[in-house]
């Protein structure tokens, strides 16, 4: 039986995820979290299934030890493809069926994905898809340049050259378009921006909204709660990213572990 | 004593380093190679410089227990920014300092550096450079999103805006460019016809080509040789990429290890 001091653990490669756990944040004033971004293996984009599947143990592992944990939340889409072959005695939500289910509510008829190479190559948001509305198309673009521009500031002047790239990939029209990698919701804002100003008519949709709902049942409803972010490497610049991304009024434990 | 069928050992994060191993190559006939590309722990760049020492020394360690070595070669530039804090019982060749005398001989006045974060933020290019030639001026800025526009394809339709605002970054006038990241080599004709193109006078320097003057003494001048290449993580796009790097008539044994 969980208790309501126990904790909901979330995972990431990175630090990206945060943008994910500000929003649960947000929406569960009262629910202790624990983040770990696995900054000493990112990107997980780049490897091998087989690689992804053990760190993925080991992360929720880890996890386990650090905290009583009352479900896990995988941030990383690489992550969340190999989630089918886990076995874990926990509640574990995966941002690919959350941004799939997100998908569907946006009732799109044509989607796009933007996503890493492992994300498309794993082929997991089209089986997702095929499964819960096969009749709705789904085209999908690696964009890794898009997650280097993340990380090296929130107003990177490359963003519109590279979203008009990236959008000119699609050989059909899309009205919907799945911001398929945890990076990507950080510069959603000037993504909506962008297609305003080219009179493009595309839904953007990530999976935050919806895994928050998913893990609602779970969070605490009263009390004071814990904020514990743990990261496997350190450097400065994710320091000022974990401190550029995080509530102002939040006061959170940061940690450096190994792993 | 080394004896002719010994190895040179390079490595490096991942395949970039492929673009020095073929200059090697094709300057050294007779010399056999073996590559390692720690592409399961890729990218160095966004590491820490306790984690990087920590993969050198494994690296280093692997490569001899594999093969009789006569010399290391750092292809990875984050790799090279840590040697002096290295004991090794062998030569060994980094690219930074291989690139700092090559930038001396071009006779630039005005220097600029693209690299990654963690290599800028080392300043070992301006250590390097202030020992050897301290009156010359060196910038530094950190170009991440150009190490994923390579890994994406050399044909990238971001490479002319990204040069353009990586060149604007300098805030005084450069004439001589060091490509400080190992994949940066692999644009340089790109680059070449940009800089042409919008009539700017700045030349290209980067360390292969003084890497492979220096390993010139311990190379083999004759007898058939071996080129073996090992990498810590399998992905179909890194054999693509490969492929399309590796001289058409050379045979390699390519092997995935466990590390």
């Amino acid at each position: 039986m969980t208790k309501d001091s126990d904790f909901v653990g979330v995972f990431d490669s990175g630090v990206g995820g945060l943008s994910l756990l500000k929003e649960l944040i947000k929406n569960h004033p009262h629910q202790s979290f624990v983040y770990l971004g696995d900054t000493a293996r990112l990107p997980y984009g780049a490897k091998s299934e087989k690689t992804i599947e053990s760190y993925v143990q080991r992360n929720i592992q880890f996890l386990k030890n650090r905290h009583q944990l009352k479900a896990i939340v995988v941030a990383c889409n690489s992550a969340s493809t190999i989630l089918d072959k886990i076995t874990v005695d926990l509640p574990i939500y995966g941002v690919i069926e959350a941004g799939v289910k997100a998908a569907l509510k946006s009732h799109s008829k044509s989607l796009g994905l933007w996503a890493t190479k492992a994300t498309v190559r794993s082929n997991a948001y089209q089986r997702k898809l095929s499964k819960l509305a096969p009749s709705i198309n789904l085209e999908q673009i690696a964009s890794s340049c898009l997650v280097s521009m993340v990380e090296e500031g929130l107003d990177h002047p490359l963003y519109e050259p590279a979203f008009k790239y990236y959008l000119s990939l699609f050989k059909k029209p899309i009205d919907g378009l799945i911001l398929g990698c945890t990076h990507f919701p950080l510069f959603k804002e000037r993504l909506k921006t962008y297609l305003t100003k080219t009179k493009q008519k595309i839904q953007l949709i990530d999976a935050s909204s919806e895994l928050s709902q998913e893990i609602s049942s779970h969070c605490s409803k009263s009390g004071k709660r814990e904020i514990s972010l743990l990261l496997t490497d350190h450097t400065p610049h994710f320091e000022a990213f974990v401190k550029s991304i995080m509530p102002k009024d939040q006061t959170f434990h940061l940690e450096i572990v190994d792993l």
